[in-house]
């Protein structure tokens, strides 16, 4: 067995952007608005996911969709060409998340009168998007399976944050070794409330729990 | 087809490490220890790559693996445990990077004398990473075939930075829609000099390829 040490290198988080967030939150409530955030690696399928969902939904509620990217619109245009719905896209200059300021200012360009679920697809990535409240009712992230289930020891804080953890792709579980009781034993301890739903946006798996799951939100945000 | 605006948001991002890198890069020249940085999203399969390609090495050159998580000791165990080699991990307190000045102060702590090859196993993340200049001679990014063939279009600034990019778990190719040619286009055309191979960890696919190429290198750097 090698020789292994662990050497600390600390820092301060700020999480100066409470106020805003809270702000925001209270506005899109007064308005009728669910607000979810969804996080993940990149690659980890959300821009498809959020198309199937979408697609799903447009009928039935009113559906606008935030993309952060630090430089490209492809989600975005992804989203508006296969969906339909009104989309925006935020740059955000590089930075590897999009705070409760940032997403203030988008909301102020982009009119949430006349809409009943707003989705903010953040920056893929598991690290910084979790330090920062953007101002959403609920957070959801998404693990897929190829990533592997090791990934909540790695990354608790995102782990932590999320209100509902989507196990992704599960269509290539025979391709891949991941222990599915394992992860959601692993996401469970860091977050006892966190709701786990096993999803494939191509083979439907969980989408109509998942919907169920979000029209109750939406219909809580609603009073 | 849905309407998509795009809003700018910009913020300076700060090289002020530089010239640690710099130093850093110096000193282990002349100790003749040649430095590679090994990025990537979580999951693409670093550390299953690096453990096959030291045990592969091991015999011919000293190595010598530091590993940056925000928790968990989990990756330079899993490397020093399969290989046998000298590994650290580094706790960064939940930061999304390694700068030069961290690695310094690790490298401090960890002695490099009798090495030939240092490895840096960077958090897993395709944005903060490629910001700072760790002291690495050579940055190596992997990209793995379940996350996708438009994360160069995303991602731009890690593979402009990485002078080598491996395509990981090719023998997952026939599960996924990944188009080698194209994404192999959409580095190049970011990064005209990069070395793309296809890889597996399990197949053993590029392998040799990519062992040559270090062995070059760590050559190079010995003068």
């Amino acid at each position: 067995m090698g020789e292994v040490r662990t050497i600390q290198i600390h820092e301060n988080i700020t999480a100066a952007n409470d106020r805003t967030a809270e702000a925001t939150r209270r506005m899109l409530t007064e308005k009728g608005v669910f607000f979810i955030n969804v996080m993940s690696s990149p690659g980890s399928g959300k821009t498809t996911l959020l198309t199937a969902l979408i697609n799903r939904m447009k009928e039935k509620v009113r559906i606008a969709e935030m993309d952060v990217d630090i430089a490209s619109t492809l989600d975005a245009q992804r989203v508006a060409d296969a969906t339909g719905v009104r989309a925006i896209q935020i740059h955000n200059g590089g930075l590897c998340h999009i705070d409760a300021d940032m997403t203030a200012r988008a909301l102020k360009e982009f009119s949430v009168d006349n809409t009943d679920l707003l989705i903010l697809e953040n920056i893929g990535n598991l690290v910084c998007p979790a330090e920062f409240d953007t101002g959403a009712h609920k957070n959801m992230m998404l693990l897929s399976v190829p990533e592997g289930d090791d990934k909540p020891l790695k990354y608790p804080l995102m782990f932590s944050v999320s209100d509902i953890v989507l196990i992704t792709k599960t269509d290539t579980a025979p391709y891949f070794n991941f222990d599915m009781e394992a992860a959601k034993e692993r996401i469970l301890q860091l977050n006892p409330s966190a709701v786990i739903l096993p999803v494939s946006a191509r083979t439907g798996e969980g989408l109509d729990e998942l919907e169920a799951l979000l029209m109750k939100e939406i219909a809580a945000v609603k009073g």
